[in-house]
Formats: C-alpha cells, sequence, structure tokens
C-alpha cells in the first residue's frame, strides 16, 4: 500500500544537520520509506495525497531512559535528598506494581501519553515483577510504542521490593519466556551495580551473552553512588568494570547518565560500543551534577537522550530536548565547552535513539516511518515570516502535546 | 457581594512556610478576602457557595519581568550569541510595534494567555512605542491582568527603534498623561545602562522623584555587558551606581537578573528596598550564569520571579518556578548553598510578587483574592493517597495550562 505525505519536511540525519523540504512528499510503501521529494514523481501521481498543510513533519522521539513503574510519583519528592526520595517513593511506588490492575491503569495511561507526546521508541526500565512488566509491554504494543522493557533485577539494597537471587533469575526466565510481542522486546536490566550481588550479575551476564540480548543500566550518576560501588567492588578501578567483568559491557548496552565519566570510561564505552543516555532534567532535580555530552561525542561515545522519569518530572521528549540543551549550556560556563545546538539536541532525543534500534541517517529510504506532525499555526503570531529552520527551533521549544496532530510509529499512524 | 469559594487551600504566606486547609472555605466580600475557614461560620450558612471540589485553590503568579513585543520570537534565537540575538531577533520584532494593528493581536494574545497560565500580576517592558504601550495596558486591563507596564526607554545603542532623547522624554511624557486604567499602572523603564544616555537617565530620575514613579531595568545580567558599563560610566565602580546616581535606586526598583551581584551591589540592594528579579531560564538559555539567590536572600534582598520571555522560553509561571529551583540547586552543587524548596520557589513566584504590589502574606485578610484552582484530578494516578503538600508540590511541576480550572484576579474571576 502506498501512503504519500505532504508537509514541510524536516529532519536531523546526523549530529548538527538539519535538512527541510518546503511543502515536499514523503512516499511510504507499507509504511516504509521510498523517499523524499520535492515535487511528487509522475509514477505516483494518481496516489490519494495526506496533505498536512503547513504543519512540520518531524523525526518523532526516542525516550532511551524511563522507569515506567515511577509514573505515578512524577513531580514528587523533589527535595528531598536521593536516598531519602528512594525510600519515601521509588521503592513504595514500585511495590505497587505486583498489584496488575493497577498496572494496567497506569501503564495503559503512560503508553497513551507517550504517543500523544510523540515518543515512539523507549527503552524503559520495568519493576522487578514479571507480570506487570508483560502488561506494561503489552500496553506499549497496543498504544503503538516501540523498544525495549526490561524487568528490573535487584537482590540488594533495594528496599521492599527486593527479589532473592534465585527469584530473580528464575523471574528473568519466565519473563523472557513469556515476551511475544511484535515492536516491544526484552532487554536485561540489572538496576545498578549496588542493587545486584556478584552471583546475579553473572547469570544475567551470562544470558546476555547466550541469549545475544541487550543490556541497560546506570552508571557514574553521582559521586556518592561511585563511591558505594568502589566498596562494593574493589578489585574494580572504575565504575564500568562491574559490568564489564561479569560480559554486559558489549555493544549496544545502554548506560543512563554517565555525569562523572572521566576520560578513561568514556574511551571504555567509545570502544565497547556502549551508549550513554543523558537525562538533564533528572541530573539536575536530583543535583547529580551536569553531564559532559559535548566530550562523550568527541570522544566518538553515541549518546541518546532520556527524560528519566521520575527522576526526571517531564515525560515530555521536547522538553527533554530544551533541558539537554540548557545543561550544556551549564556546561560550557563551566568548561568552555560548545553547547549542543537545537538542531544537535534535536538529533540526539529523534534519530539518534532511532539509530540506537536500527534507523538510519532521518527520514532513510527502507525505514519504518517514525515521524511526529506539528502543527506550528497556533503558535505566536511572528513578527516577520520565518525561515523552516527558525520554525523547527520555535516548536522543539514550545510544542505542547496539543500542536503534535498525528504520530507515525513504525510506519503505522498511532495518533 | 459575598463570595464563598471551597476547595483545598494552599497558601505561602512566607519564604518557605506552607499552609494548608483541606476542603476549606474562602470567603470574600466584593472580591476582598474577610477570612480562611475550616469550617463555615454561622454568619454565611445561608450563602451560596461555589464548590471547587478536590481542586487546590493556590496564590496566583506574579509575573516581575517580561517584555511583552518579544512574545513574537518566543523560543527563537536560542542558538545566538546575545548581540547577534538581538540585531536578527529583538530590535527587529520590537520594531513591528509601530503598527498598532499588530500591536493590538498580538497582546491581546499574550494578555489571555498570561491569565490562562495562572499570572493575575505583572511588570512589563513594552517597546519604545507610546501607542502600542497604551493598547498593551488596555488588553491586560481587559483580559484581568494587573501591574506596571513601562514605555521604553532608549536613546542610543538600541539599533533601528532607538529614539532620541529629546523623543524619548517627550513620548514619556505624552504616555503617562495618558495611562488612565484601573488596574494597569506605569512604571519608568530605561531599557539598561547601555541604551540610555546620561541626560535621559537625568530626566526618567527627575520623574520618579518628582512623580513618585516606580522603576524597573535590567542590572549585573553577563559579564561583558558589567564590563560595557564600566566603559560608559568610569565614575562608577558597580553597575547599580549608574542608577544610583540619577535618583533611580530607591524603594521598589525592579532590577531583573543581578546574576553577578557581588556583595557590596546586593547590600546596597537591601539598604534600598531594590527588588531582585530572579530570571532562571534565560540566565541559562543566553549563558548568562546562575543568580545567586539563596545569597540574596540570606542579605535581606526581596527576591520575586520573572519569566523573561523571550530570553525565557515559556510565559507558564510554573515552569519559571520549577527552573528556578533547578538553578538553585546548579548554584548548590557549585557553591553548596542550599537550594530552594518547592515552598519557597513558589512563594517567590507568588506571595513575594503580590507583596511587590502591597499585597500580605498568602490569603491575607483585608487583600483582594489573586488566586488559582488547580484541578490535579486529571494527573497520573498515585501510588497511595496523597497528602496536600505533596499534591501541592506534584501541581507545581505538572500544571499545564488545561490543569487550571478558575483564575481570581483583583478578587474578580477572569477565567
Amino acid at each position: 500500500m502506498t501512503t504519500i505525505l505532504r508537509a514541510n519536511l524536516i529532519h536531523t540525519p546526523a549530529l548538527g544537520r538539519l535538512e527541510t523540504i518546503p511543502r515536499g512528499y514523503l512516499v511510504l510503501e507499507d509504511g516504509v520509506i521510498r523517499g523524499l521529494y520535492e515535487a511528487l514523481p509522475e509514477e505516483w501521481a494518481a496516489c490519494p495525497v495526506t496533505d498536512y498543510g503547513e504543519a512540520l513533519l518531524m523525526p518523532s522521539f526516542a525516550d532511551l531512559h524511563l522507569h515506567a513503574p515511577q509514573y505515578p510519583m512524577l513531580g514528587m519528592g523533589m527535595d528531598l535528598p536521593l536516598l531519602d526520595w528512594l525510600d519515601a517513593y521509588t521503592f513504595r511506588t514500585e511495590a505497587r506494581f505486583a498489584d496488575l490492575n493497577y498496572a494496567r491503569r497506569v501503564y495503559r495511561r503512560l503508553a497513551g501519553e507517550l504517543i500523544a507526546w510523540g515518543t515512539t521508541r523507549v527503552a524503559v526500565f520495568s519493576s522487578r515483577h514479571t507480570d506487570a512488566t508483560l502488561v506494561l509491554m503489552e500496553e506499549l504494543e497496543r498504544a503503538g510504542v516501540t523498544g525495549y522493557v526490561g524487568k528490573v533485577n535487584m537482590d540488594r539494597n533495594s528496599g521492599p521490593a527486593q527479589e532473592t537471587t534465585a527469584q530473580s533469575v528464575d523471574e528473568t526466565l519466565r519473563w523472557l519466556e513469556a515476551c511475544r510481542f511484535a515492536h516491544v522486546k526484552p532487554i536485561l536490566t540489572p538496576r545498578f551495580t549496588p542493587s545486584c550481588t556478584d552471583a546475579l550479575m553473572a547469570e544475567l551476564g551470562r544470558l546476555a551473552q547466550e541469549r545475544d540480548l541487550p543490556v541497560q543500566s546506570h552508571l557514574s550518576e553521582n559521586t556518592g553512588e561511585m563511591a558505594w560501588v568502589r566498596e562494593l567492588h574493589p578489585d574494580c578501578s572504575q565504575y564500568w568494570e562491574t559490568y564489564g567483568k561479569y560480559g554486559l559491557w558489549k555493544a549496544g548496552t545502554l548506560m543512563a547518565h554517565c555525569v562523572h565519566s572521566d576520560g578513561r570510561e568514556q574511551a571504555a564505552m567509545a570502544e565497547a560500543g556502549v551508549w550513554a543516555v543523558h537525562c538533564a532534567a533528572s541530573n539536575v532535580n536530583l543535583c547529580s551534577g551536569t553531564a559532559p555530552v559535548r566530550e562523550l561525542l568527541d570522544r566518538g561515545v553515541r549518546v541518546a537522550l532520556g527524560s528519566d522519569i521520575a527522576g526526571g518530572d517531564q515525560l515530555s521528549m521536547s522538553r527533554a530536548v530544551t533541558m539537554a540543551i540548557r545543561a550544556s549550556k551549564q556546561k560550557q560556563m563551566e568548561t568552555g565547552a560548545p553547547f549542543l545546538t537545537v538542531p544537535e539536541a534535536y538529533y540526539l532525543g529523534s534519530t539518534a535513539g532511532h539509530q540506537y534500534f536500527g534507523g538510519g541517517a532521518g527520514f532513510q529510504p527502507g525505514d519504518r516511518l517514525h515521524a511526529i506532525v506539528v502543527d506550528d499555526a497556533a503558535l505566536p503570531e511572528p513578527a516577520r515570516e520565518l525561515c523552516l529552520s527558525e520554525r523547527f527551533e520555535r516548536a522543539v521549544y514550545l510544542m505542547e502535546k496539543e500542536h503534535i496532530r498525528a504520530v507515525y510509529s513504525e510506519g503505522r499512524q498511532v495518533k
């Protein structure tokens, strides 16, 4: 089936590159991009066209780090120190997901909101609960959100929802067995080094290697955590090695935060093909620090963005993009490292994440379409006519849910 | 006329103080607060009650620094250095306000959006245009926004919209003559020291003293600007003295930013009763720095918040509040100064601003009501029942326009 979309086409095929086609045509065959055109080629002249008028068709967002069971505590406990926040809110909230009815209600809403905000690819932490994790995957699949979901493993230092090592391994196997979704796949998810025993890490590493499963976790988020990791693993000189020694440090491993990763840790990421997921709002909300994103990029580390709800307080990835810009400006004021431009930050929050899942450079022929259609006509009347790159920038800063008129995920229209 | 509102009453009568009355009553006589009650006193038992159910009734916002004619350029040019941003966007956009039809359209929309976001008191910079400034005042008055508006004075270094000194003075007098609004009053507004000649500053200072008019301007926003001021005024050892020597540094003067105000400048503010207006988003967007808000407060300087559109990219004052919290966390990471808690930041973005205009400590008997009613029932389902202070915090972080169900300004319901 041929689908032809007409709109102002805007994409970010590479870091810092912005390409626009005014009132162009995007042709899909069965949801797969055939091409982008300034004028519609003759062969499709007879096909109906979905015309979005003056709206902007842009890559959809990819949120590569969020905690789904923390959605109910969004915007709460932000004045508490990290450990009190974990005790008063995080562990107790996550424990609620033993209740599958509660999980269903929360996850259905979360999945709907992700699409409403234009996020079509995710890498999500669930809770430790196998069945609630399956509910989460089902609800994401139903709403049209694609990507990875991980049942969380945590067999020490993890409050009331903690598992035993045997439970953690058995439930992981049961979960992997039950994962049968077209667009939502499992990712192994040791919560972070302090909450996983060596035995559990070793089991997960074995699974990752044997079944060729991807891995996600946290890395060098704050200095207290890092000191704790050094205590727990006196044999490792750096945090990343605690994942490395169990086979969890490999191409495609997602590591959230990397706020305090130094040159050596960054080099280890680049060498292994481990991705950094930058979560700007969370890093400042929790007083973790300001991640060295420019430095990571310059060293060849792949970087994507995450909302990190509920350390981050906003599910919207357009806000994660502008927050990443602000964090980079903060970093520039500290170190002189050039801040992220709007096209750079948008690339990190959209195309980079799609590339993590195998996508190409922006709207690339052969890829299934992941896109949002943004109607900026409702924004304040400008003082003069704006060019597309200006309209793009303004949309990134001002986009609210109601401006996102349509969403395409994996080639299908889902909003 | 007696009006009785029932809701969860929440207010911030002083910095860091949060008071709540679950399902309480707020009684107004002709828009003036008579009292807050846990149970409705007998004398009003026969009066009809406007019952907002489980919604939160909280102080409305006060935005003490914004540039109304920059509303059309919201979210644009943020990647440019300050001077290029001024040339490419600011001066050109402001010049458009010679066109009164354009001004009417933009200002009507701006005034409506301020109310929609719960901002009922403002101190606004207009452009240099007398007639457009009067249109702005009229539109604010019509929408129910109260406070101060200033025709901007700028007779040097100000691009295409620059005035001569004589024009600037004459038009200011013509403007003052024409200001006849019940709730929107004039404030003298030298743009900032580099854009006003000594002769103009002297005239404005004379006017301020003779007519007892309030004054607003910018202070110590970035280091380049400060160096420029030192060049222009070699006789002044600090920026603030350039206002002081012309009689513009006085009780109630509003100074936006104060990012780089040192102990001596802060002491001069406290002594004179000059207020600092903290604009956190703008300060990071323009790489100005992080304002020392805790230090200002500790020295006894009065502080309020501003959106500073369009250096700030969001008109919403709830976002200005959370951005101020983030800036203070950034500052804590740098200097150890304790960050602003949610009740502290909310106080600065609401009650402090009302106090600037003569309001009392929160919902105080004798004051005209400035309040918003926030319906948080539409927010994600929490994991357990929340207390009012938790619901308050969550509302501050997650409030979108559609959650603001009603707005009261100067005792009248305006949304």
